[in-house]
């Protein structure tokens, strides 16, 4: 199981697709966006749900973390029956998110990796994409790796999503 | 958990987006189409994985396989752990595919629904859709359903999906 | 040409792309909501642009306005060029809409259809959608033909798009 | 009025969104990518309309070219009648394509500019980005350049999309 926690815009998507096309055998990508996309739409824009704040703030209620424990316990119960799953995560709460997965897991092998991006090349690329509210790139962008331990960082404000691709590979298997 | 099963285009998405919309607690929305999202881009069209004919016939592969039996113990896993989750299925194998879910979701209750739509209006709101391929409609319409059990069948030849959602509502809970 | 005119899911963009397949020429669609895609980002949440409030209302400034006479123009332009159009619009002000569009297509043969469908109807329709401000529908079902002269109408209350775009097709050509 | 030429993959996209972004005033965003959207479906895959191989390559019919000379005709006129508008092309015909366009144009000021990327590192991005299919980028890297004449070149291999759409801006105007 692999691990990428970034901001939004920090480019985790593409290095996702990526490791799928580099990987040599064929691994689920799943998320926070596969996530938000199943829950129903009153939850997508509610204080019990997830709400975006124009400013791109983000804040999760009671009803999303209860249905968010269930998916993290489903995702590990996946990889236990044999699915080598890369998860695309946002850790809006730092080293608390991180713990949460950690005890999902369990014994799964899993490598923590960060992704990293300057937040201003992210608001920029936020822009670029058109579909983002503007302004999550560059809260997140320092606030998600708070406390949070990595075996591996990459760094996008640079490199291209298919090289930090080649990075993680080389270190899965 | 609710399990809808119908072919392409039978409007079976419509009716869990209205679904989420008219049960009072959250459900999530899950199927064979977030399965296949998930999966790599080249196990989405090759021998291995899914592969879609010009004419709309759908063949799977054993790595398309694999995935699916880790899958489907994960989705089990989240209902659970406590989830509601409402499937959205075609059972290209009829009661094969049914056989492999009802194994695996065990004791949890579970409403098993068809949803019945006419080849011929099917493969018209297939081109009216403009994202399918045409023929997939035409082709699913009467094989997904080859000896599945229901305990409800719902029609949308000419039924709105929020009348059929509301149908389906009435007998949860 | 082809003008349709029609509240917010009511049908129309699935008459077009029937349409598209039925007719024996290709037909280019055009309409509203290519016009919001191309527009600027700031110009689709705005007072000088159109904003959609969350109740379905929409509302729409000088700067839409003006990115909008000059698209008309074009428009009318590419009919005079040889291409045929189907046109695919939200007629927000009714009889001055239509007015509007008849002064820019000047000469042009133009076939008006008015594409009715029952408010509740659309309305579910809307949920079942998934990707609309709910409430849109309600709130245009009348008001978009209010003083609109048809040469055509459509109802899909209870009619396919297929069926729709075949009563369409007849009277073309 | 300002004209991009680039390959697939080679950033154009995200340059015209940030130059919306960062533009005073409002610009229509239209390109080889709208035009496509607004074909016939049939026409989207055919000898007669535009065919992308497995491979990459694509090829153009006689019906894709007689709409697109009335899609530029269009263009053009939307331009005369006040619109400021940026075009997102790819000049498959490099040279030719671009002399279509210039006699279109006639007397309208433009500003042509040449988005270039390094073809290893689009084919990268093409695979990052999941939607393309995979060797378009590669395949039109250097071929959609050859014989144009630009006022300004930009080069994402190395610059993000804000920071071109900054360059092209201050020759704006």
């Amino acid at each position: 199981m692999i691990v990428l926690n970034g901001g939004s815009s920090s480019g985790k998507s593409g290095i996702v697709r990526c490791l799928q096309a580099v990987l040599p055998d064929p691994w689920l990508a799943l998320g926070t966006d596969t996530l938000i996309d199943v829950m129903p739409a009153s939850l997508q824009t509610s204080e019990g749900g997830i709400a975006f704040a124009p400013d791109g703030g983000v804040s999760v209620g009671p009803e999303f973390r209860a249905l968010e424990a269930a998916w993290t316990a489903g995702v590990a119960a996946m990889a236990r029956a044999g699915a080598r799953v890369v998860l695309d995560e946002v850790f809006l709460g730092g080293a608390d998110s991180q713990q949460r997965w950690r005890k999902a897991l369990g014994d799964l092998r899993v490598l923590w990796v960060g992704v990293r991006c300057d937040g201003a090349v992210a608001a920029g690329r936020e822009v670029a994409r058109g579909d983002r509210i503007v302004g999550m790139a560059a809260s997140q962008a320092e606030a998600v790796h708070r406390g949070v331990v990595y075996d591996l960082e990459v760094d996008t404000t640079r490199a291209e999503s298919m090289e930090c691709a080649r990075t993680i590979a080389a270190r899965v298997g």
